[in-house]
C-alpha cells in the first residue's frame, strides 16, 4: 500500500513504516496544541541516541523559495552538519522554539558557551494563522523537551505537532511521511521523508497524477482562492553514504514530488528541503586529525533521486490524508481530504 | 488550442503565436545539419534589433543540475545582463559557437577587445550524440552568423536548429515553445518559453497530466532504460517589468512545468533557465548616472509564476509534438510522438 | 580624522559623524548589560520613521564564512527588503531577540499573523561567552524594546550594546562604525558601515597598514592562541540608488576591510555582511502594480565599492579604538586597544 | 626566502620550489605569443599522469566577482570533480580554448561523446586587450595541445603564456605561484597557489604590507587611473585530504591575499579562485558502488586556511616581480615592477 488511502506513487518499494522511522535511529515526537483558537504545536526529529552535538549527522539544505523564517540554515550549508534535533513549528514561534533547543543542548552539553563556542538551532516553520491564534505565541520554550521526550519510531501524522494548524491546497495539511528502499549493490538502504505541509491553492491540487481541485472544490465552502500562501518543509533522511554536496543533490529532488501534486512554488511559499544522512556522522569528540567518509558512486545516484521525488510526493499526500478535519481562530475550518473523498465516493 | 495536438495545460492565455516570439522584438532562427550520421545543428535568440552589447536585456539564470557545459552564466549572474544573442547547440560545440558569438560580436561592435573590455557569449548545449556524430565537431562558428541571419518572429519547433538530434523521454525532443498573457492591472504583458529538450526516460514520460510512459513503451524498439541523461535548457522570454532578483526567481519556476512532464532532475542531465525581460534594458551608450527601473509589486508575482510554469510544461511537450522521426549516427533512431500517438489512436 | 586616534584608512571624504548614522534617516540605539559576569546586550538598527513592515529597505546579504546564527537572512536573500529593524545580540540569545522583535512588531502592525502574513526578524550575533555568561540568558525579549527605544543620529562605539562582551584581535572588540561621501555627478550621497567585531588572533592584528601583532603580544597576559573565534557582522547602509542585485555586490566588498585588519576568514568566524539602502523604499501599503527603482549605472559603481572597503577597515579599527577594558567571567579580561597604544608610547 | 625579492609573507613554511608544483603530480607548461601587437599566451595545469577524464581531481570553485567568462565552472560547482587540465587564456580565446581541450580529451578518450557523455573544459581567462590584439584570435586549438605537452614541475614565472599580456595594478602581471606546508599530525601537506593576475590600479597596490602606489606612481608615464579592470584567477592545489565542501572554503580564502595585495574586488575585474586536491581522487573505471574519502577535521583546518591567504598573497607579488616589461598593441607597455624597484633603490 503506497499511502493511508492506497495510492501508488512510483515504483521503488517502502520501508516497513512508510515513513522517515524507517531510518534506524530516526525518532519523531510531537506536541500539540489543540484548544479553541489555539491550533498549533512542535514536532521534533531526533537523530541517534547520542547527543547531537557530540555526534553530528551530515546534512544540506536547499531553498526553493525563501520567503521563510527558518533557523540554522546558513551553519548547515557551510558545515554540512547538524548540531541539534531538528525542530519545527508555527512562525511567530521560531524564536521560542530556538530559545527551546539552545536551552536543551546547553542542559545536555556542558562545554557550550565555555569551551566549545555556541551551538546551531535547526528550527523549521510553516505559518498556520489561517486557524491558529498565532499572535498569541502559544508554544514556549518548553515544548521543545516535551516533544523531544515524545519521540519515537512511531509517530502520528495529519494535524498534529507542528502541523496541528497547517493547510495545504486549500484543506488540511500538517505532518507527513512516507520512505523508499534503495539498492547499492546487494544492500538495501533506506530513505524517508517528512514534510510539513502548508501550500497551495485547491484548484491546483494534484493528487497522485489525477487533477482532484474541480471535484473538491464545491464541497468545500471557502469561495476565495486567494495566492498561494504558507509554506513547506521537506526533511530527508537516510543511511546512504552520501558526501553534503551528494546531500544537496538529494534535496533539490524534493520540488519534483512537490511540484507534482500541483504546487507552483508560490511567491508567499517558504519552500525549503534538508536531507542528511546517519552514515559516518562527524564525531567531534573523536581526536583523529582526518576521518574517512563512505559515498555511493555518482553514476549510481539517480535511484536515490527517484526515491526522494516519490517519497516526496506521498508524504504530502499522507499530510493530508491522515489530517482530521480541524476549526480554530475565528471558526476558521480546514477540512480533511479523507472526508471529501468519502463524500465524494458515497455520490 | 493548447499545443499542436490540442492538449490543455493551465488557464492562463496564449499569445497569438503561442511561441517565445510572441514577446515583441523577440525573434529565434536555426541552421539545422542533417546529413547521415551528421544531425545537430544551432538555434539563435535575438532580442530587440539593436545591438545587444549596446542595449542589453537584464536577465537571471537558475541552475537546478549543474551536469553541463553552457558558458556565460557567472556573468549573467554577477551584472544581470545579457550582451549577446541567445545560442544553442551541441555540447562538443560550445567551443566554436562561442568563437562564433565572439566573432560576430566584434564585427558589430569596434569598441570590443579595446576601450569597451570583452564580451560574454551566452550559449546553452545538450548532449545529441545518441544520433548525431557530435565527435565530428561538424558545427563552426559562421553557422552562428546563419542562425541569426534566419532569425525572425515565426520558426519551427522540432526536430530543427539545436533541436535536431536531441531527445527526450526516449524519443525524438529538440526545440518547442509555448506563451502566456499575464494581466496586470489592465496591462496585458507577454511571457513565452522556448526549450531545447533532451531529457527523461521513457517509462517517466506523462503528457498533459497522463502517465504515458506504458503505453508509448510496447512501440519502441529500445530495451533497456538507462539513467536519465541529456539535458533540458529552458529560456524564459517576456516583457513584464521586472528585477534581475524577480527573474531569478521566475526562472526558478521552470522546475514546476519540467516535474511534471515526468523528468526527476536525473544526474546526467544539465538542467538549467534563463529569464530575461525587455522591459527597461540597460543603455550602455546612456551617459546618465543613474537609471529607472519598473518593476512589478512581488504580491502580484504569482501570475508569472504559473505562466512560467504552464507555458514551460507545454514548450517541452511541443518540442516533442512538432519533432519528426529522425535517424542518424549507427542508425540510432529516435520517434516521433505524434506517429507513436497517431499508432495509439489507430488501434 | 578618520578614526578616533586619527588613522587615515583610503582616500574618500567621510560623513560628518563618520558613522553609519550620516545616512538619513538611520538611528542606533543600545542596551548594555554590565554587572560582573554579565557583559552582553543588544543594539538595534532603525531605518526611517516609519514602520518598517509598511517602509521596506531594500537589502542584500553576504556570508563570506557561514559559522553562525543569525536570523532572517534566508527571506532578505529571496525577497530583498527588510520588514524589521535590524538587531544584534550575543548567539544564545538570538532566540529571545527574535521573540522580542516578533513581539514588537505584532504590537505596531495588526495585520501580522492575520492578513498580511507573518514578519522575518532581522538578527544578527557573535559569541561573547569568553567574558560573559552566555549560558545565563541574560538578554530577554524586553531587551529590544529598550535598545530600539534608545536608538537616535548619535550612539557610543565600543563596549556597549550587542559589542559589550565582545572581543577583537584578542583584545577588547565590539561596535564601530565609518562612514564615506560618494558623489555620483554632483550629488554627493552617503555609505555607512556598522560593525559588531569579535574575531582574530592578536599576532595577525593589522592596523591602517600597519602589522601591530609582535608590538602588542607582549603587552597582553594571555599566551595561548588559539584557532581564530567568534565572528564579525558588517551591516552597510546608505542612501545610494542600488538594486538588490547591486546591493549584494556592495556588501561583498566589505571583505577587502576585513582582510586588510587582518582576519583570514578563520573557520571558526560567522563573518557575515548585509547592504541596505534607504533609496525607493518598498511601500506595502501603496496600490500601484509596479514601481520603479533608480539604481547606480553598473560602470559607476567602484567609488562606491571603494567607500564600502574604506569605511569597514574604519569601522573595525574603531569598535577597538572606543573599546574600554572590560572584566567579566572567570576575570577574563580583554584589554582595550587605546590603553595598549599608548602605553606602547610611553615606551 | 619568500618571494623572488625576498619579500616574507606570513608565518608558514615554503615547499621546495615555492610553487603549485611542489604538490606531486601538478604539472604547468606555457605557450607564449610574443610578436609585436601579439603578446598572449596560453598556460595549462595538469594534474597526475593518468587521463583525468578516468581520474578526477576533486575541485571547487569560489566566484567573488562574477565578470567573467571561464568555462565549465557551473559542472564542477555540482560535481565537485575536473575532468580535464586547467587551461588559462585571454578572454576572446575561450571558444578556441575550449574547442582545443575538447578535441584533446576527445583523441585520448575514445568514450567521450559515445558511450560516456560529454567532457567539461575547464577554461580561465583575464583579458590582455591593453598590450595584446586579442581581437586578432591568435590563440588557436592547437595551442591547447603545446601547453600539454610543455607541462613539467618546473614553469616560468611571470610575462609567459597566458600571463605574457596581462597588468596587475598599472603594472605588468602575470603568471605568479608559491606554496605553503601545512603540517597535521605528524605529516606535511602541500598547499599551491598559481594566479593569473591582471587586476588593480597602481595607487592601491601594497607590497608585502607596504603602500607602493605613491612611490611607484611617479616612475610610470601613465597619468589616468581608470577603475579597476581586468581579472584575477586564482587556482589552489594540494595534497590534503579534503572534502568538495572544505574546498570551496579553502577557494573562499584565496580573497585574503588578494585584498591584502591592494584589490578592491573591482566592479570590471572577474575574481575567481578554484581549489582541488590529488588526494582521493573519483576513478571513473572503479567498478565500487561506493567509495571512501578522506577529509580533515574540521577544527583543524585554520591553518589551511592561511596557507592559502599568505602562498595567494605572496603568487600574486610573484606574478609581478618575474615579469619583465612589455610592449605589444599600439606601443602600449606594462612596466616590470621589479625594475622599477630598482630604480627606486637606485636613488
Amino acid at each position: 500500500m503506497s499511502t493511508k488511502q492506497g495510492f501508488a506513487i512510483g515504483e521503488l518499494p517502502k520501508g516497513a513504516r512508510n515513513a522517515i522511522t524507517d531510518v534506524e535511529g530516526v525518532h519523531v515526537g510531537h506536541v500539540t496544541l489543540a484548544d479553541g483558537h489555539i491550533q498549533t504545536g512542535v514536532t521534533a526529529i531526533r537523530i541517534g541516541n547520542e547527543n547531537p552535538f557530540h555526534v553530528r549527522a551530515r546534512a544540506a539544505v536547499q531553498v526553493f523559495n525563501g520567503f521563510g523564517k527558518s533557523a540554522g540554515l546558513m551553519q548547515i550549508e557551510e558545515l554540512g552538519e547538524l548540531e541539534t534535533p531538528i525542530l519545527l513549528t508555527n512562525t511567530l514561534s521560531v524564536g521560542a522554539v530556538t530559545e527551546g533547543v539552545v536551552e536543551y543542548m546547553c542542559a545536555k552539553t556542558q562545554e557550550i558557551g565555555r569551551e566549545a563556542g555556541t551551538v546551531n538551532a535547526c528550527v523549521f516553520e510553516c505559518n498556520d494563522g489561517f486557524i491558529n491564534d498565532i499572535r498569541g505565541f502559544h508554544v514556549r520554550p518548553h515544548h521543545v523537551w516535551e516533544a523531544l521526550a515524545n519521540a519515537g519510531p512511531e509517530f502520528k501524522q495529519g494535524a498534529v505537532g507542528a502541523g496541528r494548524g497547517m493547510s495545504a491546497f486549500g484543506l488540511k495539511g500538517g505532518i507527513g511521511s512516507a520512505s523508499r528502499i534503495v539498492k547499492v549493490g546487494k544492500r538495501d538502504y533506506t530513505l524517508g521523508v517528512m514534510v510539513l505541509s502548508n501550500m497551495g491553492r485547491l484548484p491546483d491540487f494534484i493528487m497522485a497524477g489525477k487533477e482532484m481541485g474541480d471535484k473538491l472544490q464545491p464541497l468545500v465552502e471557502e469561495r476565495e482562492h486567494g495566492p498561494e500562501k504558507g509554506s513547506i518543509i521537506m526533511i530527508v533522511g537516510t543511511d546512504l553514504p552520501l558526501s553534503e554536496r551528494q546531500l544537496k543533490r538529494v534535496a533539490r529532488r524534493t520540488s519534483v514530488g512537490l511540484a507534482r501534486t500541483g504546487s507552483f512554488l508560490g511567491h508567499g511559499s517558504g519552500d525549503i528541503a534538508l536531507a542528511f544522512t546517519t552514515s559516518d556522522p562527524v564525531r567531534t569528540q573523536s581526536r583523529a586529525r582526518t576521518m574517512t567518509v563512505e559515498q555511493i558512486d555518482e553514476r549510481r545516484i539517480d535511484r536515490v533521486f527517484r526515491a526522494t521525488a516519490e517519497a516526496t510526493e506521498e508524504a504530502i499526500l499522507n499530510s493530508m490524508l491522515y489530517a482530521e478535519t480541524v476549526s480554530g481562530r475565528n471558526n476558521h475550518t480546514r477540512y480533511a481530504l479523507s472526508e471529501l473523498l468519502s463524500s465524494l465516493e458515497g455520490k
